[in-house]
């Protein structure tokens, strides 16, 4: 396992921690005053400055990617399956532009949600259905582009609005059904935040492989969590137990970014240049 | 599957939907009055009135019991274990007394939330650990008496305060290892609202059987859910399908209560009678 202790060169931002701060230019600006290597952007904030200015600034930085967050949203009726579609495409072509080593896939959940205006249902197993037809679609597009898809399971608390891929091993299944000779063209992005409960975690992550572990994310699940999607906690504050997954993900070979994504009320309150300091610290400590 | 559509016979109440507006005597009494013959109440409900006072108003109403919450909260630390057992084996004492067909057992999560006081840890593999120790020693308690013990999977957003076994699979692998035979000694207790998300749910459902399914749980899950613990939904409000879980454990030849549970700021902000009105015209269209 690596030592952290030392300095933050494994260490990523993904953009969404301070995205409410300043718009992708000021976080990169921050990124190079903190000596932060890479970065994982999301979509709305290159778009709120534009794609060629966003390549710019990171190319200027020197920045590295460790992702391009997100694709997905695969879940949705009829009249908006194009739409998904054609997102996605774009968001491949987006990532490449960067120099993203991957996307981010989040998969949706149902389809009312996933995609705003499908009709309304209950039926979870058909929008399993879709998303792995969906990803089956974007996978071809994205191999042509050479852009790996990394599925993020997401924890079960968002199963109806976000992703109905929930755990671990249904991400690698999606990943062994369509690419059984593990090209390296699909894997699974980790957020301790999704997965830590999991029973089955430690199995899966030795299932998953160095061919598999595209993205690693760390942040904490806070004791009470007071909002559902935005009370994330800075690693240390919580209950996980980072180092023992960052372990079992090291011991597969993985060597990649440590990327810190917090979507938290408290942290977006306060000032980058705080955030990113602590960030550093608790890179060095608690992950 | 059985028809819920004409009546409500199979509709059972569990107290703690209604715990802010009366106390357990006034519950009885408004179960009474609306023709539920079914309830499942809470120890704390039971204590404040006095068990055998508890006991005088069920049987005086003509009540039966759907189950008795709770039991468990087996994680703690060495100096809380004790304390742990024995009020475990109290619980036992008094569902015996209340004539309840089975305890349901929330199990714990870390040691410093199940028994406050524990030392703080952050190894949910231990506290797994020593969930199927405790559920064993409880066992040989409850055997003795008679008194069926059902394990009941929390949400995984639960895993850290309340409950460390987190899916169906998890809770039937405590059962196949501390009642292999399959006596009815031991089983699980399905809440809709901790297990839908779960791809495994319906093969795990068949791999209960009867003999394992003790109790059935409703309510519903919101979007979005503005409070983690107390945000349930009246059932047909979410996005839960619940008719297909009762359907198929009512495969499995589940016969009994579809026992009605929610925690809700919204609805202990009722008047209790039209929380009942309510209860049991959705048991008749929504499960």
């Amino acid at each position: 396992m690596r030592d952290f202790s030392r300095d933050h060169r494994w260490l990523s931002l993904n953009t969404a921690t301070v995205r409410k701060q300043g718009d992708l230019t000021a976080i990169v600006e921050a990124c190079a005053r903190h000596g932060i290597r890479a970065i994982d952007p999301w979509r709305d904030q290159v778009a709120a400055v534009g794609l060629e200015r966003a390549v710019r600034a990171v190319k200027d930085a020197g920045l590295e990617l460790s992702g391009y967050c997100r694709g997905g949203m695969f879940t949705a009726d009829a009249a908006h399956r194009i739409e998904a579609r054609d997102d996605n495409r774009r968001a491949v072509d987006e990532a490449k532009a960067l120099g993203a080593p991957c996307i981010v896939l989040v998969v949706g959940g149902l389809p009312q949600y996933s995609r705003p205006g499908s009709a309304v249902t209950k039926d979870i197993a058909a929008a399993r259905t879709q998303v792995h037809d969906g990803v089956a679609e974007m996978l071809d597009y994205a191999r042509r582009a050479k852009l790996p898809l990394a599925i993020e399971p997401l924890h079960p608390a968002y199963a109806a609005d976000r992703a109905c891929v929930n755990t671990t091993r249904q991400a690698l299944d999606i990943c062994d059904a369509l690419d059984p000779a593990r090209t390296g063209a699909i894997g699974v992005a980790l957020d301790v935040y999704h997965i830590w409960w999991d029973p089955e975690l430690m199995g899966q992550i030795a299932r998953a492989g160095k061919d598999r572990l595209l993205a690693f994310h760390v942040c904490d699940w806070l004791v009470p969590t007071k909002d559902i999607l935005n009370d994330r906690g800075m690693m240390g504050d919580g209950v996980i137990d980072i180092r023992s997954v960052r372990s079992a993900v090291e011991a597969q070979g993985f060597a990649g970014y440590s990327e810190i994504e917090i979507f938290s009320n408290d942290w977006w309150g306060r000032p980058m240049d705080e955030v990113l300091q602590t960030c550093i610290e608790r890179h060095r400590t608690a992950v």
